[in-house]
């Protein structure tokens, strides 16, 4: 209700700080008897964390997960998983200077007008730091859904500024700090080179897909499953588009291209992007975000201070030049959190199958 | 939980089908005191309604809100107002064909797999007929916004398939069936005759905004203002695509010029859309929307019958070619629905007075 | 959130005033293809509507449901259920005396300091007449337990005022307006017709219980299953003790007697009233609850207007003398809809078919 | 959802295990502002952590509170507040035995049914432990009630077994380790003597209560605020009945003695026990509860093992041979936490200010 807690039947509740003690989340509502353990979820965590190539932001974390609770004899028992993050790399002083400004294009000036005060250190609670928890939260997910539907979550970086990317397969995506799926990233590597020395940031657009989605997921009218994702991804820090399937480019199509065919091999095409009226098909998840440049920049920019007066800002400090880079596991994660919480409301109200329609769950599934 | 309540503090409970008796809603959570009849909801649904038109479906509903509870000597008394809306017009036979039969692009499939069994008139429970009683519970929200912060919503359309639309000014919009802030819509009602009598359907761009909003409005981590407006969007028919500010485009903005710089005297510019780390600036919020062309045509299209075996379907019944040109009080519906919940929020957190801010309030808001 | 949805899986949204147009509830999260029809639901409304003996209030209502959506060709569809039950015999002029001054013991006055107005008439929000959705809405629930789970509800009078009703059996139940389980009620009329003459009103004690509840029901801190019934009773009108087994007697009990031994042919006792942990052990469930005098008599009583002046009260009108007589319907239904809402949390998280427990299940239940 | 949070505007999400490494809570919603520290929180969880005399559990626990988030600089920010608390005195080789049997009275065995599995150690996660996050949660509550509306909680115990407990004033209460409010519990010290040497346990009665409680508290239908409180009571380990005001008193009691009368200078009596219609009329809040006797006592049970084979056991460890000693300052934080949570909701739907009654706010309050 106040913003922390992710899902309903699979509830992920967040808590910290950038510069606190500790971040973490509290999972309720995981079924009992997944067996688990913190090497489950750090894989997920080190893809996310910083200072692991000269593009992304130097603070140094290891973002080592503890399991303080939820775990017994190497197995999920249906209560509460804590996991906790220590911070170690905190160095509050870079962040004296932006205490008493505002920086444009920053949640500075709204945390201000909403609490009348807030954490400055880092970013305190608008820090992106805040995802390394829900991508460890996912890894629980995503493993539960591996093990019971087969579903499989992958992503990549379409674009980054002004560079689309081409998709040259998946493989490559593991072997290049972009989540690029090209074999060559060179040219991404120059590109951020020299946005870094511009002093200046760039934006990103990323693709997220699911494979062996179960079919029914979602509901009708407002926890449509496309619009729990669109929910998801709007609320993952920088995100300012969201697009299902097609997106934006079937306001161009006509309905006799867009409508997807249905064949008893299964759908001929892919626009709906696996959702139709909110509910899963069957057919992949396909989701596409787009990413603002960083905020965080060490271009001076016009703002105001707290008490209303003209100024200028520079903001020092470690930072993501492009934090599209480091989204992929976050946008992976998120949803995967989202289809986790609609295969349990599936099974609240249709039970472990879903119903049958004789001739086709075999052919389509 | 089971996706037909918008909202928790003001909470949207919506029921019906397109050919059943009637539709409705439950309002649970307005706040008692205003003002409230029929005549301040009526007109929104005008606005909405079908049969208006010759490029909208010709079935005639009036839809005339009834309102069952929660107004007493007409101001609402802080308990449930129930809206109800009886179906007049439905044509139950019209749908007979599509009963066996799956749409290509619309939600049959989807809902057989979910529920094994659907109401297949009119689209039953999927049918858009279902965003009537959303438009008259955000009359309601509208109303409670305008009295306490002066808010305001309005919308137009951005493009109607291959055709931009420029702007030419708000004071267009209401004087045309398209909702198109030009003043000349011949173009527009040429492309709708030649798509109507090619058998097809398009796509459309809806653009939506809101003025005075409250400051600090939104969750900071997953109920971001943002957020909840790409859910809410998400979540209206046939909607593929959610943009708030600069949306796609910020990916090729560098953050010198994406982030809004802050003065004296407001904000430089709006490419946040309103919205700074999840929490509204208090500038206007803008949003942008694409809307996938209508599935149900008369062009014949390859699909799959409830057996799994391959045929051909053909859509005929009353149905829209383009069900963007009514989305638009739609989507103002669901944008003020969300500030609503919102509102309400802030103010069980922070209380009715957002925390000062010496020296900012005054010139910003 | 705002107090009138019932429920989160099995979402029961009420509205309505006493002498509104009309009263009704909105069923959200109900499973598809269970077989429904008005039928399901009016013999239980039968039992709970007024006017049916002389010891009830005489307002005569029909109380006749009408099932708006949510139901196609007889069966459930997954989508919400509207029910709704027009009022017929209101007489608002009854109630004109006490719009300006607070019954001792009623809603009048909290009412007031809550939401600075209040509908007079009937009592408005307050009345019990709030509880006939309610029992509809336990009708579906009741139906969707007894052919899923073979739960079955009932429950009876256990005390009127002074008088404590020994239990001969529940064949007696129907058989009397009382809902008590003794042959003979001769003494509980002759009690009702003196209090009656006497312009003074008396509590009632209730029972209900559950059979056939399947193991596992609960969330373990705080939707504890005995939790969420003590939440349910409570909530009925004029209730100020709930009991679950032993109840206060449990207070004198030393543990070795308390605690019900555990056998191969199941628990020896049922101190526990089926409850452990928070959770459903298999046993009957075992509720009893409290019911205040009716607040609502013709003996004069002191009190203030609403200027806060000293002034005396005399309710006319028609009202229960003994609320309780009537409560007996509506505890089976709120204890039904706290169950159908377990079942379904139940089958969200773990699934269909509980844990097998090896040699264990088939011996107890 | 699953039973782990408590409360919405005002969440409490509660984690950890008897025996784990650390138990805590994360509360989410608490305004921002709030001057709060470890030292704010630590004197509620002293009043009840374990070995503090010779008639309670021996194990050694110090119950350090440790703030993980939400504070900056001495004040809430709004944000999620993490409190941690470490295990330290886990022996849970003494809980070795009870790992395949069940103990009468007991969580283990729906526990079992629930999950398949269960954590052994000390009763895992159905511990009484599980209620010192719920004292620290509330102290946060307790300290802003006070600031602001100047509420107060308190809490005694009235019955031990079968003694009953005068009341004497309720300046005895931290004087002696039963929170009972007489001068001299010798009587109560040899009980407990005579108790824990016949190896069996006893139940016991809790009063709380609540002054300068806002008027205009609860939600009329479901989320009253009498309903909320018994929720929250019956979820207290061990509980087994729930009493408002009178309670089952007014079963026997008639309308005309049970109803409060109303004076200009407040309201006659308090049978009502603050609430009347579910909303708090701004007297004190008066709740009495049950306790049933511990289920883990070393006198010999009857009991089935996990195979269903009939068998005895016999609790060794430490345990509480009346866990009702302990109880009193659980109970009154489960109280502040549920006037916390409607004092935001009362504040959300209906303002910072409850609607004006002329003449009478002045006067009652």
């Amino acid at each position: 209700m106040s913003g922390n807690t992710f899902g309903t039947l699979f509830a992920v509740t967040n808590f910290g700080e950038s510069h606190g003690p500790a971040i973490g989340c509290v999972i309720d509502g995981c079924p009992p008897g997944l067996a688990l353990s913190e090497a489950d979820i750090q894989p997920d965590l080190d893809r996310r964390r910083p200072g692991t190539s000269r593009h992304v932001t130097q603070r140094q974390e290891a973002d080592r997960v503890e399991i303080l609770s939820g775990v017994y004899e190497g197995h999920t028992t249906g209560t509460p998983i804590c996991l906790l993050i220590r911070n170690t790399d905190q160095r509050s002083k870079d962040y004296s200077d932006i205490a008493s400004t505002f920086r444009p294009g920053h949640a500075d000036y709204a945390y201000m007008q909403k609490y009348g005060r807030r954490d400055p250190r880092g970013g305190g609670r608008s820090s992106a730091r805040m995802t390394a928890p829900m991508v460890a939260a996912g890894a629980v997910a995503k493993k539960w859904l591996a093990a019971r539907h087969g579903t499989r979550f992958q992503g990549c970086m379409q674009q980054l500024g002004d560079m689309e990317i081409p998709f040259e397969g998946w493989e490559h995506v593991p072997n290049n700090p972009f989540f690029a799926p090209v074999a060559d990233v060179s040219a991404l590597e120059a590109y951020m080179d020299a946005l870094r020395k511009s002093g200046d940031s760039c934006g990103a657009r990323i693709r997220v897909s699911a494979s062996r989605v179960p079919p029914g997921l979602g509901e009708p009218l407002y926890d449509k499953l496309d619009a729990d994702i669109a929910w998801a991804m709007m609320g993952i820090n920088a995100v300012k588009g969201v697009e299902i399937g097609a997106g934006f480019a079937s306001v161009t199509q006509r309905g006799s291209t867009h409508g997807d065919s249905l064949t008893p091999e299964g759908f001929a095409s892919n626009n709906a992007g696996g959702v139709l009226g909110g509910i899963s098909t069957g057919q992949d998840l396909e989701v596409s975000i787009a990413i603002k440049p960083t905020s965080s920049i060490i271009t001076p920019r016009d703002t105001i201070d707290v008490q209303g007066r003209p100024t200028q800002v520079v903001t020092k400090g470690r930072h993501d030049p492009c934090v599209g880079i480091r989204a992929t596991p976050i946008a992976e994660a998120m949803l995967a959190l989202v289809v986790m919480e609609h295969a349990l409301r599936q099974r609240a109200q249709n039970g472990d199958v879903s119903p049958p329609m004789a001739g086709i769950e075999a052919s389509f599934l």
